[in-house]
């Protein structure tokens, strides 16, 4: 038996505004972190957090804060659904989410981190772990309230009792290949035409085959700069387009009328992302283009509908803005329940970290296919993590090191820590 | 012009969770507010505040202080819409919501203290100052994107200008009548059977023909309390079920099959709030039973797929969850385009102050009818307020005081401040 004994939070923020690197047609701030950092008795500490957009982050340090007082004292090995409601059906603070925004985010890092030190205590990274666990364990980690009229859990321990055939030989497949994933530094919104077509050009040069473009300006922008980059990649490399929720429903669909000519693989938050049903109104409207979304998906259930209602292609999970690997699990899934692929949301600070693991344990334990699936890459801030990813041609490679490769440097934390680091000062 | 030169947020809480008050199957907290002042240069403060469940009040708190840099030397009289994305499109803040959790809930707060502080100027309570403003002054006030697929501006401005037709009959007849509620006090799960039917007998008495219970609990005791309190009321007068989102989606099904026998009028929140799909499939299934929710919905885009998939018979809005009156106003409008009842969710602290006026100015200019609605009402801490509702024989009296009734008493604020007021030493 291992307790949790400590929990600190630290606010981190890295100035990135400034270069316009994460500008889309909505969010435009300093790339931030609320950092967790659990102790135990058992000579571990875990680690997680949760991204955010710079202003605001003390928001959800103070809610981590609040979940504090429900963390001290829980037995890591203890029932893993009991520990998950103690903090999303908490009688309390629910009101203030119900499971979204900063409370449901803050629950997301300090989940994570348990599950980190859990992952660390066995010596294996996450994808590991989680692809050993039995499948009793991993079904008794899923909170299938609210979840369970379109997946129950007989159907998710059948899924995870047939992810065991030929675990190894896709495990031997990654190792030797990498996975599959595509790079957004390409075509932020705040990048000139010019230093667009340069990232391009030395994206593509350094093997990645696969690309994506933020829209939602002007549409005649949107049109002139998709033209540009599929100009630079040919017709057969993936061109991916981010509309970040800016349009209203009919808007969507007329846009993508008018950027079809460039062939995009998937249109991503093409509206708000509360919208299922008006994402499934656009997926009818653009295919064969698939609708993808997911990033601000508050919860399980809004992804449990989205693939009832049929209104995505590509589902687009989240490492930390839900109740971190247990609501994952629940999500990849429901995802494979109905046949869509999953492709993590990546970026932002240590995202591509954690969610290399995600997509790992999903080929070799729930979806058993690369077909479809892709990591996102953005080329922002690893140096601050202690096993930052590591890519070779556009792939991602196997992580080794034991945990979630959530640790951040502590010097990182120092320089950065806000308002009092000397980055800030 | 009158501009915004400060904003103070007091954390308020009242210690109600002893005595069961407000116990459901989901929440069990002491009622508290964060609560808004916001000074002018033009004699008036204007107040709002958000209702929270107790422990994370600071969270909403740390929330508004986010946002107060925004707010100072806003005009109120400036572009109502341009001031309100100010806010909720944020290009930091906005992520931890998007428009929903403490974030959106603050939101709620400093837009309401606004329009506060608008009626003030004027010297109207806001039911009368929203319904003598022009129509383009009501549509300019609403954010249509993510929202024009289902309302656009023009439908809006037919339903604003069609209510100004009798309107002042409809005034003379609520100051004559008042308008119709219905009691919550009765059936909370924290009250033994005695003490229901006790308080059940009591409001009968007093005139209610129209009472909620809270169901959710094991579903042998919500069938001996509804027993009881249908024994108490006779067949005719109106039972309403909250079930505060406990059950999933199968369950609530077969539940309500097993209540039908007591003849509810609606179920209020059977499932978990963002399960649109949930909850039209649950109203087809417990039709002619209204299915009632809102109470905890994000914002008006949710409650725009609930009526587009005719999920919902009864629209519960919430005063202070979204983004206060303009998004009010939204909803209002999209009830109204969809011919479905609103009867706003109160309770709390000072919802009742509040929503009396948004559902005094449905009825004069938007809804235009009393065909089944009725304004929720709660016995509790109505004495903490400068203009407490006021009801007679089950009917709230219409608010004369200018504003939106939502000023606290400073003796109250004074005593309940977290942690250090004297009612928490």
């Amino acid at each position: 038996m291992t307790t949790i004994t400590g929990v600190d939070v630290h606010d981190v923020r890295f100035p990135t505004a400034a270069a316009g690197d994460g500008s889309d047609s909505i969010n435009r701030g300093d790339y931030s972190a609320t950092y967790v950092e659990l102790s135990t008795d058992g000579g571990v500490a875990g680690t997680g957090f949760t991204f955010t957009n710079g202003q605001g982050n003390e928001i959800t340090c103070a809610a981590v804060r609040a979940l504090a007082p429900t963390l001290i004292g829980v037995d890591l090995d203890g029932d893993p659904l009991a520990f998950l409601r103690a903090l999303t059906a908490h009688p309390q603070l629910r009101w203030i989410g119900p499971e979204k925004g900063a409370l449901h985010m803050a629950t997301g890092a300090v989940v994570n981190a348990v599950w980190d030190a859990r992952a660390k205590l066995a010596g294996k990274p996450m994808w590991q772990f989680l692809a050993e666990l039995p499948t009793e364990d991993l079904v008794a980690a899923v909170d299938f309230r609210h979840i369970s009229d379109a997946l129950t859990p007989g159907e998710a321990a059948a899924i995870l009792d047939k992810g065991r055939a030929g675990l190894s030989e896709r495990l031997e497949e990654l190792r030797r290949e990498g996975f599959p994933s595509y790079t957004t530094s390409v075509g932020w919104l705040g990048y000139p035409d010019e230093k667009v077509r340069a990232l391009t050009r030395q994206a593509y040069a350094e093997g990645w085959r696969a690309m994506k473009m933020k829209v939602g300006g002007p549409i005649e922008d949107d049109v002139r700069r998709a033209g540009i980059i599929r100009a630079e990649i040919g017709p057969d490399a993936l061109l991916m387009m981010d509309a970040n929720q800016i349009w209203g429903v009919d808007e969507a669909i007329a846009n993508m009328a008018r950027l079809a000519e460039f062939d995009p693989y998937w249109i991503e938050e093409p509206t708000h992302p509360d919208d299922v049903l008006g994402h499934a109104r656009i997926q009818r409207a653009v295919s064969p283009v698939r609708v993808a979304t997911g990033e601000v998906a508050a919860n399980r259930v809004v992804f449990k509908q989205l693939l009832q209602a049929g209104a995505i292609g590509v589902m687009q999970v989240d490492a930390c803005r839900v109740a971190g690997i247990p609501e994952v699990l629940a999500e990849l899934l429901l995802a494979a329940k109905f046949g869509v692929p999953v492709c993590p949301h990546s970026g932002g600070v240590g995202l591509c970290e954690l969610v290399q693991h995600i997509a790992i344990f999903d080929y070799l334990r729930v979806g058993t296919s690369l077909d479809g699936r892709m990591i996102e890459y953005v080329d922002h801030l690893h140096e601050h993590f202690e096993d930052p990813v590591r890519t070779r041609e556009g792939r991602y490679l196997v992580p080794t090191r034991a945990g979630y490769s959530s640790d951040m440097r502590a010097a990182s934390i120092a320089e950065f820590s806000f308002p009092d680091g000397p980055a800030w000062n």
